[in-house]
């Protein structure tokens, strides 16, 4: 199934993209989708909905964040092995771990913001493995809008191979980042084991697993984001997202 | 006013500590302390409530973390002169953020949990400064049970100068810890308007805002924490807490 939430920030309702790619409102099955939906008891009960008897939403709504009040938000860092390269690090012997502020989270084309002074802001486009069973890198991380996530929650019987996803990403239409999930350093399976050594893992929670090659640190000369750029980027199975980038604007 | 949420954990129901000490039931005021509670209208309703006329609560039970579903938890590395000394690290130019995964709240009187193959396990006294307006340490600090807070959350009318509070830890009986707020390198005000200017700050996110000298790893040799310790340790003004360490044990 791909799972939706939309509508306005703060108001998303949810939804499914049926098999022909169109909307449908899902409010009549859960009043959500968040942490008390997405264990087995209302997955199997949204599983059980009929597609075709739920309602069309007309129009192009706004996609929110497809996960509501994500309890947490781990991230990976330098998991790929080509992007390791590109940045001059070693292969990491084990996952680093680090973690975002919820605060960040935003839908898949909203507007990214600039932080007040940043002149370093880069791109970089991520799988995030959601979890369906019951210096600090943090602060650059999670600033504001800099967790957009989306368009769709895949559930997992619609992924053949998750280690096997197309990843790209563009800036004003120029391929930036091209890569695959199988260049992955620790596999998804052994990212959620290792975090499970350290924290309970809950329904809900969001883990980013880490980026491919082509972020602008990595260019010569490097080069950053900037009023008015467009970042288009997808994965394989996952949808699009868009974000235009804005300046700072306290919120 | 000293907040508390007391009762089995996820089951705790709201309350207050009244002048005399005595624990009194909040629950016909408001149904939690959380953030829908910690906005000036929620604050402003308990104000009113008399506390002569709530319930007392009989017996000693168990205190949660006085804030119940913590958005955000915030931490500040290295924020005491002199604990950085004693790190042999230098003063840092502007505040260390990182990100603890809030799993890792409980009670301030929960037994701590060593992780799984962990040897070096320390302890940290810290002032948490909760929000009331409307390489990543992350994974270390983020492990489950690393995280108890309370007693009380004490609302900012009783604190004459939060830059003036002295702090202690024992293990075992013995003083490990001694220290006083107005060594911090960057004080509560610096540290909430530092933190937001990279992400929101939402009524019941917690900042944890550095530990003073005293910890293990700076003794010679360096000592941790093992099964069967015991920790106590309090601020001034913010009531104690009491630890005890044990075994790992998978959730």
């Amino acid at each position: 199934m791909k799972l939706v939430r939309y509508g306005n920030p703060g108001k998303e309702k949810p939804g499914l993209i049926d098999a022909d790619g169109k909307l449908r409102d899902l409010s009549s099955v859960v009043p959500d989708i968040g942490p008390a939906q997405l264990g087995q008891v209302g997955l199997t009960k949204i599983r059980k909905a009929n597609p075709a008897k739920l309602p069309l939403v007309r129009g192009n709504p706004r996609f929110g964040c497809p996960v509501a009040h994500v309890p947490k938000f781990i991230a990976i860092g330098l998991n790929y092995s080509d992007h390791a390269a590109e940045s001059n690090m070693p292969i990491p012997a084990e996952p680093i771990v680090f973690m975002k502020a919820t605060s960040c989270i935003q839908g898949p084309n909203d507007p990214v913001m600039l932080p007040r002074g940043s002149v370093k802001t880069d791109w970089e486009v991520e799988l995030g493995y959601q979890l369906e069973r019951g210096s600090q890198w943090d602060k650059g991380k999670g600033c504001d809008t800099f967790g957009p996530i989306g368009p769709w929650l895949v559930t997992s019987d619609e992924m053949t191979n998750v280690q096997k996803l197309a990843m790209w990403l563009d800036v004003n239409g120029e391929r930036m980042q091209t890569g695959n999930t199988r260049t992955m350093i620790f596999n998804c399976a052994k990212i959620v084991s290792y975090c499970s050594h350290f924290m309970t893992l809950e329904p809900g929670d969001v883990i980013t697993t880490g980026t491919p090659p082509g972020v602008g640190l990595g260019m010569k000369p490097p080069r950053y984001l900037k009023k008015g750029d467009v970042m288009t980027l997808g994965i394989e199975g996952l949808g699009e997202q868009r974000q235009l980038v804005v300046p700072f604007k306290a919120g």
